[in-house]
């Protein structure tokens, strides 16, 4: 952008929020129990966001690398979802918070890690991933995230190795799992790649892409590759909701109210489904294991920006755009935007309303400006338009796109 | 409506998959542990759904009573979270899953009990709301119910009765949070308004509308009246999505997506946030404790009709109608409908980009079609007009009805 | 005693070893969680001991009073025991330890506390010792630790009021069991009793001889007074040795190995069964709950005295105090002392090795030195007795107390 | 023994009593996690005895073969604690219950296994015995355990293999034992020499001697080697009593009262210290994983011979066997047999009755027949002496085998 543009405003907003939240007392430990996660600069401090349109935003330390360590998961669990099918995905793996820790050793009555996001949970999932052996499994994993963040991502063999070396509470973890039935591989084969891809190297940027991702529907937005469906994203974003925090999740869901996921390495990914994914990275880390600092900035964009999952427009947007009444009394609908179920049924409200009222008119729904139409919604329409038809009313649609499918139904009509 | 108005597609499509479902096996046990309640006819199924608009639609059994139980726990703490603040409210229930059954014994470390949804959270939860004895307290509550309901509701004596008869764990518990110093009253002064809001009676319309109420930002779409704001809206709806459905609530969050809460007596809530809430009423409980044919249709509802929280249309309707150029070289850009963070980032990317390319001409802002704005996007976009005028730009808004504020930052820019 | 006695050497010893802790460092707290516990003077340090043969010896503070607490608890569940069989006091208590704190919320599957040194165990078992009411069913419990003690104990009025004023965790318990079914009382009836048992206002001595008590197959050794039977105490010391020491029980066992039980007003009584009563008082509590310098104590005690459980003789005494062949070949067994099954395996043996070698010489068994033969080693006697005969040697007894009987068997010999 | 020995009375009421369980009903199943162990036939039902004077008894299927399975923890415990002492050991396991079951995974603060007895302790107690790779170890264990029974024990290589196919579970809970830094070895350098241990094949005689080494202060009563010193045997008893029987430890004290482990093979060992060790064998287990009918046999036996450890006779034998007063006036004590501290206390009581009495008289106490004095029993002794010599009185000792050691206060009195 050349010197006379003005600094864009988007930037300038997550710019002022980093700074405030920079000046305020957010008490943290930079991890240590891998070693290798000391040597990280307690100082830095980035944020990245980008929307399902594909731009990008950033402000702070943005160009900082860190491990994704715990970020990977959701992640994985989405590749695996994506690769397996959820039917084989939850035979392996629960979807329950478990209010325990990381760590922690928490299996179901079937012997299943209770969620993805804990560790045990986590190396169930990686083994899930396929591979002959644990450097393929690790490499479709690479592949796979590399596809989430839209270029080319590397372990950091330092930190790889040294979460090797200490990792023996993740092999039991493994060695448990297996022994209960729910390891699809050997255990040095899950937790080889699952200690790689904890190391990957990622900036905020980037963790910001792979949550526009999974906001955008599994479509990455600024390659615009589908790197999983729309259902895998809503449900990988499901599993982050409930247990994407560690014992915090209830509180973050009810405080922050956006998807999300912590990592050791001071990354935490969240997102704001349809719209955003936000990556923020600071390396100190509250009793609870998350970045005290990051969190702290997706409390406050959420706040100010009112990107809560529960939070919406008290008057949303009327799918009606006009009511057209001509001289012969001809009542026209001008529908426009994205018909899902709720806008389907205030349609058929107000269209049903007009035909108890004047029951003689000649009704018109005019899609033209329709955007897009779910299945639910085409049949509620459908069904409203024939049954109407049966009941001797006089009604028909504009709809050059071929939103609705209406040949067999005005067929029976006859 | 007359003889001659077709069916409405609404109950016609919710009286066709209720019809599928309980041609369906699901087995389910009606509740035995209060005596009461075992007298409930096992074959009664009812759904209701109201709009946030306030459309009422049913099928079934809509017309059977049965007791609340459970699902007076987010309404109170809705009404707890009105009256006393979020801190308060904090300091004696926390929000976190407890991966426990609902009368399990879970308090964490600050001694309160792991969240609202269980029931020593629900007794610390009723000890909260303001009350001379807990005759008062009650009577507070039912106001507070029957408010959500919109029409007055009234306990069910012989249900209540049975519940106080029995009721010596959960007396147990709330002593047991009195102990821990979080239980605002005495023991009997929480425990026997707890048993009565639980044995207050309603169908499957009312917690229908009541659902819709939290649906719709806290304003009963019915009746208008604003029972509680739209934060605390939110927060209950958070913890309904992390806790609502006992040791399945991450798995509900999975599959179904739409916050809920279940109760013995055979009833579900589930709100989809902004568009509906929905009553199910079927005696029979699975082994989690929800109503087995009530929680399949609710899964069915959600799948067919796309309600699952982090589900949403792949490409959002534009807030920009049209980009008008006209001879002069003015750009006006046609901004309409709700304008959030999301959507100002949208505008404020198109003009930027327009600013960019084509540095010279003249832009027009046009909001006569917006019909709300988020503060924050109010801000972003007054930043975005300031710091292009300050970059010696000439942009202009049309604004009749002063949707945001130029006036200073305009001042301060000359 | 007179001037001129000496210094009796237990005494002593007990002053030498209690001065010796005295002199070491034991870090601990006065217990506060009771407001009238707060009071204790943290210097006062006394031991008392008393032998089965009732005579008592004693070091430090011995007249200092201090409250039961849960020493109280193994005394009543003996009176329990002894009152109701041990099938009902084990439908409404188990014998498990915890692993637990003493306030901890254990219960088993059956609903049952987990045993009666946990305090909800405690609150059960108070509830079996029959009374119309709290205050009837205190009046039997503060009879039976009189007798226990052997002497009128009374309860500390200001203690018991703090107790009560502060109770709420354990009318929490209470109400938990009675909920579970377990409780045969109201919440009340057992809590203020058990309140009362805890506040009753003892010395070290008093303690030592409820141990004795206990030691003595439940007969108090000064008194003469059989409290409980024989088998109710050795089942009373059974779960002091597991349960006794709260969540340092085994290790206790393992270091100590008495059956002991501690409580939060600073004193321990521990048992050397078949020997002693110890009490200890000292109000310093360590982090488990238990007297700091109390328990160091009873360990150097253990340690110095060959009093663990597990501890015993190399080379037990023979039951065989002679073995005497007269000029005839006649050989008699002089056998001493009590004759339980082992000493009679030890009898048996000799006599059939005599048999085995020389077929032909006469036998003879007395048992003129004999004191005391259990009903096991009786059998044993005289099976060995009448099957030598049934095979034709000549083997006769020595038996003017009639320690067995051999009458039908000789009957059936002949 | 020849034909017309008469059946000696011992065997003949073993005999009896397995005769009566088995005729009763003890339901139970023949483990099947070990594959090979399911071939066990369940019909088989042995029973051996040894007392500490090494002679053995037996009824029933005394030489079908079972492997040690958990029998072989208490004595690999004993082992461990004999070659690197107590602190060493209890660095790295503890001593408390868990009141789990054998397999759980309970780990303390201290990140140490809770005892020995449940797989991740008996893990951690193998890792402690030195060797240089699993292989030596297990020679050193097979060596140890062979001492204890007194016969070169080899392990079932079928069974050995089973495990190890099988033993997933217990890799993990020693790889966490590893990872909380308290396995001493490598994962699988525990783990099979564990597999191994468990596989060792013993018939019921042989862990009869295993318990009665026990039993005997860790001297073979067969062969007469030292095993392990009295300690390690008095503190390997006190981790049976507390945590043999897996989560019905606490009910076997207090119904049984012998320290005893079970094996899931359907071994089961228990000891009466001071006089036996036995040994049990039937296949089916009950839920708790002990065998049902080896179970309810040594329930029999202890209630029949009063072997619980906590009953013992209520007259103790005196050891003063006499008071001779001659015409002199001189007073003899003729003490006898062992002299223990409780003992001591006694005759020291008797003695200065005597000297408060009469205190002119001429005092002997004659330790001729005294057969052993414990340290504190002799510091008692020379105690009492030498403060009544202090006072003046004439005060002598019979001591041909110098029990005591007067000498030098004898010189201070002068």
């Amino acid at each position: 952008m050349d010197a006379d543009t003005p600094v864009n405003p988007v930037d300038h907003t997550l710019g002022r929020i980093l700074a405030a939240v920079a000046a305020e007392d957010h008490p943290g430990e930079v991890a240590d129990y891998i070693p290798e996660l000391r040597h990280a600069d307690p100082g830095l401090f980035g944020v990245g966001a980008v929307s399902v349109m594909g731009r990008r935003y950033g402000a702070g330390d943005t160009a900082a690398r860190f491990t994704l360590q715990s970020i990977s998961k959701p992640f994985v669990y989405a590749l695996a979802l994506a690769e397996l099918g959820v039917d084989v995905v939850l035979d392996h793996v629960g979807v329950e918070p478990s209010g325990a820790a990381f760590n922690a050793i928490s299996f179901d009555d079937a012997g299943r890690p209770l969620n993805p996001m804990i560790n045990a949970g986590a190396l169930v999932t990686t083994a899930l991933i396929p591979g002959e052996s644990g450097a393929e499994r690790f490499e479709r994993i690479r592949q796979g995230l590399s596809a989430f963040a839209g270029r080319r991502l590397q372990p950091n063999d330092a930190v790889y190795r040294s979460e090797s070396e200490t990792g023996d509470r993740n092999r039991a973890l493994a060695t448990l799992a297996r022994a209960s039935g729910v390891l699809a591989s050997g255990v040095d084969d899950a937790a080889e790649p699952y200690f790689r891809q904890c190391s990957i190297e990622v900036d905020c940027g980037d963790i910001a892409i792979m949550g526009a991702t999974l906001a955008n529907n599994g479509v990455n937005p600024l390659t615009g590759v589908e790197v999983i469906d729309a259902r895998t994203a809503r449900r990988t974003l499901s599993v982050m909701a409930s247990c994407g925090m560690y014992d915090r999740s209830g509180e973050w869901l009810f405080r922050v109210g956006m998807p999300a996921k912590s990592g050791v390495g001071g990354g935490i990914v969240a997102v704001v489904p349809g719209e955003f994914g936000i990556g923020v990275f600071s390396p100190p880390l509250d009793p609870a294991g998350n970045s005290s600092r990051g969190a702290a900035l997706l409390r406050t964009l959420s706040r100010e920006f009112g990107l809560h999952t529960f939070g919406h427009p008290t008057d949303p947007l009327s799918p009606i755009e006009a009511v057209i009444v001509d001289e012969a009394g001809t009542v026209t609908f001008d529908v426009r935007g994205e018909l899902d179920f709720a806008a389907v049924e205030q349609v058929s409200s107000a269209v049903r309303e007009r035909l108890s009222a004047e029951g003689s008119a000649r009704i018109v729904v005019d899609l033209a400006s329709v955007t897009w139409v779910s299945i639910a919604a085409g049949q509620l329409l459908e069904a409203l338009i024939v049954t109407a038809r049966e009941a001797g009313r006089d009604v028909t649609t504009i709809d050059p796109q071929q939103r609705i499918s209406l040949a067999p139904l005005a067929a029976s009509a006859e």
